[in-house]
């Protein structure tokens, strides 16, 4: 079940990125490539500061795969009618899976026994830094660092919740609930309002 | 005999990035750099994802030093003279060092036991990322990931070929020669017939 | 007392990275992480090349804390007054930490036993790739790289310094004060006399 979320989640943001190169001109080795680093870049960077070898994308090569299979379809969709991924028709699924990623994030810290700030951090990175890397593929000032909407600041207050649960025991899939109940709330209120960081 | 070809690679990689470099108007530091992560950085990530140590490079300083001298070279050169590195010119030990440098990468993946799929990515990573890399430094597109003629495909084709090879129970000499040739080739074709990818 | 050095100079990296962020736009999420990869990310890749596990931030997390006090600054004095950062007010500290994270890292390289040229090497990594990262990220091309007065070199010397008072057998103190000493003084007569590279 869970698994299951995950692939659905590594398949949007893969193809959320996949249309982004599309837009850029690429063809269907960059749109993999980009498509890749969006849904994988953050929870590989992750494990690479962390030392959590093997990657879990080489122990299980299905995610890359998947992401193939994600790729060919946002490369055939944008070919064949206009970008379907309207801002609107995203900010669901893509808040859905800030949360998520988050709470996975977080976990994984967690379980390294790391100290807090890290682990809420490890969290903010595995939801928010595929984007950076795809950002900074395609020769653009990575979108969540610009004056904006919310985004990445709801994935830390969703980590800072996740951690909460479970540093009060509260088991994990609580904690995981919670976190993505968290991001998604605070996501949609921050686009419903506007809401930006005052500095 | 291997280690040779090795180094040439090397240096002929480096020169390309190093040249690449001095238009963009850097000086040595720049230059260096460039090319040392236009002829390391493919084998550097590869190594980093699959978490072998020390890098190749760390233990032996000669790619480093070799890629010095080549970069120095590259800086003579355009200073004294046009590019002497012209698409034409560049064709064949381009195709080659593709071919070379993507059965290097996939013979290592291989060693290491990691799924197949991702065995042929660690050779196509290897052989491709360091320009991947040197463009993102340099401030453009990745070229590789623009529409164009083959260059990231004939790549995987060899990586697959050398990976049917291994499993065949050929060894890796024949690997090793079926891989750079099949690079070879496609890439020859690709520019002679300019094909690209459909998608 | 190092330590302090240490946090101080951290925390002036951090600072001068913040500012480059709010004159890209960027709010508070982009200025703490562009301000934390000026600041730490040399020696995070430092580490990740020599497989130096946990990182030391990740081990200590006042790192990650002290440099968001860092940004809370830099965007709080971006806001109500001019940059107080001008060239020559940041000539001298700036000098003095790439002299500074120079020492520490060829230290940490030479206490790995890895060959002199790559601990050199990892001693200019760790001064200066904080600075290529953050302008990567802010999509320019690395200044360091472009023609201009001295830079990497200084760190380049000071680092050949320090490996040469550490082989010599001067104590670990006499090799971070030549070290720091080389940097501010090499970079203080580039800058004086406008010296560039030859090449």
């Amino acid at each position: 079940m869970l698994h299951t979320i995950e692939l659905l989640g590594v398949a949007f943001f893969a193809m959320a990125g996949g249309i982004e190169a599309e837009r850029k001109g690429m063809d269907l080795v960059g749109i993999y490539a980009v498509a890749f680093v969006t849904a994988l870049g953050g929870g590989t960077l992750r494990d690479l500061l962390l030392d959590r070898h093997p990657l879990f994308w080489v122990k299980s090569p299905e995610y890359a795969l998947w992401i193939l299979a994600a790729s060919v379809a946002a490369a055939l969709i944008r070919r064949y009618r206009k970008n379907p991924l309207t801002d609107q028709a995203v900010l669901l699924p893509d808040a859905f899976g800030l949360g998520f990623f988050t709470a996975v994030g977080t976990a994984v810290a967690f379980g390294q026994a790391v100290p807090p700030f890290i682990s809420v951090l490890m969290g903010v990175i595995t939801a928010t830094f595929g984007g950076v890397i795809r950002d900074i593929i395609c020769n653009e000032v990575p979108i969540i660092f610009k004056r904006g909407q919310l985004y990445a600041t709801c994935s830390l207050f969703a980590a800072i919740a996740y951690w909460a649960c479970e540093t009060a025991g509260a088991g994990a899939e609580v904690a995981m609930t919670v976190c993505v109940l968290t991001a998604l709330i605070l996501r949609l209120i921050a686009v419903r309002f506007n809401i930006q960081l005052p500095l």
